[in-house]
């Protein structure tokens, strides 16, 4: 199972992508969960401190180390756990393996292609288990989906907020994974306070796209002050992410019954 | 005056440019608002029909433009008020002439470093009378400063909101900024909620950083579900944007004066 999860900045992707980590590590043996956001904040997030994130190496330097083994171009499937190398690029934190996409550059030297390239390649080229799962915390916006980046992944989950912007946003990405053939690809409404707003979600996307609704949940707001860390959930967001958990894991039977 | 607007995903970024660009434009005799996110909506902040914003050419295709005119790789100054070619790339709002970087591009076709680069090259080229602005709407994160798609504006905006990860942001936006040489870094606090909150961007920055504080308002985000279009700001909101603006102006001023 290889979920993407995108949409507009600010929408709380990074927030929503270290609990599902959470909820699907109690199910699941090795939840491989992936910072692809040069802007990192996914580590601190799943309560990683910063600097043992920063001491772990960035998986875009994986690259020298497969194509030493394998020689340049040439086809590979990687299987993590049987790999001893791969542990440099990981940080086990429970059955969560966090890894990041690349180190933060110098102003003015470099994009972040090279980055997005490799963490492509080494997305497809992962080779799960059946109760494994990797989740990639995309940067805000649309970059990721016409540099390829999220290309090869089982489901992308869309995470939107009521508002116009961030609806626009998603339907960019629907139409982008189209381009890259992924079928799969769902709406999380996050952030939503009442009936209005939850209607308003409902207006803008068929019934079917919509994969779970989390409402306003302020505790999530206050405790961002001084962390980065979302704790008290509640038993109510709990639940609603618990429900997602379910419907992610319907939507990938499915698709292997489908494909 | 050359600004670029900076900051974390979801901060404000957009709705605070199309709200500096229409006060600057009361004063200025021109103030170019340019969209520098390939997940675009500042046109639609400012007021203006998507269908009209998509009809503009993107400034990328300026580039043949100038090339034809200069020989690849020269040196090259451009006034666009003297030049007639130009306003094929500006949608003119009033005094605000609307530009933008990019298109959409198809799913894994690109990434959006042509368009940063050259967006460099014009912006650092713009020969600017002295009561005309420019400012930069910036893709969400931190990639538009490692590219050094920012290099050459007098000042960098970074928009914070109260939480850690924005806080985060605005660090390594200043960092990022002194590799660029850019001097000067201002933070503008919004949604600002309560002495608490700002206490805690006041503990999080220098007095001098701050440029200023724009209060929480439900208006705007009551309005964004219909609409990107930030309106009824209301009287209290007018004032703080306005004391922006005239911080700006003595920024700049102060700035001249220095160099």
């Amino acid at each position: 199972m290889k979920i993407a999860i995108s949409g507009k900045g600010g929408v709380g992707k990074t927030t929503i992508t270290s609990i599902l980590a959470k909820q699907l590590a109690e199910k699941h043996s090795t939840v491989f969960a992936m910072d692809a956001d040069p802007d990192a904040c996914l580590a601190s997030a799943l309560g990683i401190p910063e600097e043992k994130a920063l001491n772990i190496k960035p998986v875009v330097e994986m690259r020298d180390l497969i194509r030493n083994r394998t020689g340049a171009g040439s086809f590979y499937v990687l299987n993590p756990k049987l790999d001893d190398a791969v542990e440099d690029y990981c940080y086990k934190h429970g059955n969560i393996w966090f890894l990041r996409m690349g180190d933060v550059k110098k102003g003015g030297s470099e994009c972040y292609c090279r980055e997005n390239t490799f963490l492509n390649a080494l997305v497809s080229s992962l080779l799960l288990e059946r109760d494994e799962a990797v989740l990639m915390d995309m940067g805000a916006g649309i970059e990721h989906l016409t540099r390829g980046t999220a290309r090869g992944v089982d489901l992308i989950l869309v995470v939107i907020e009521p508002n116009k912007n961030s609806i626009n946003t998603a339907h960019r990405v629907q139409q982008l994974a189209e381009d890259l053939s992924i079928k799969n690809v769902k709406v999380i409404a996050n952030k939503i306070n009442g009936d209005k707003q939850k209607q308003f979600i409902e207006d803008n996307f068929n019934d079917n796209d919509i994969l779970g609704i989390i409402k306003y949940n302020e505790n999530i707001w206050e405790s961002s002050l001084e962390s980065s860390l979302p704790n008290e959930l509640g038993e109510d967001t709990i639940e609603q992410i618990n429900n997602i958990c379910s419907k992610i894991e319907a939507e990938i039977n499915n698709n292997e019954k489908k494909y």
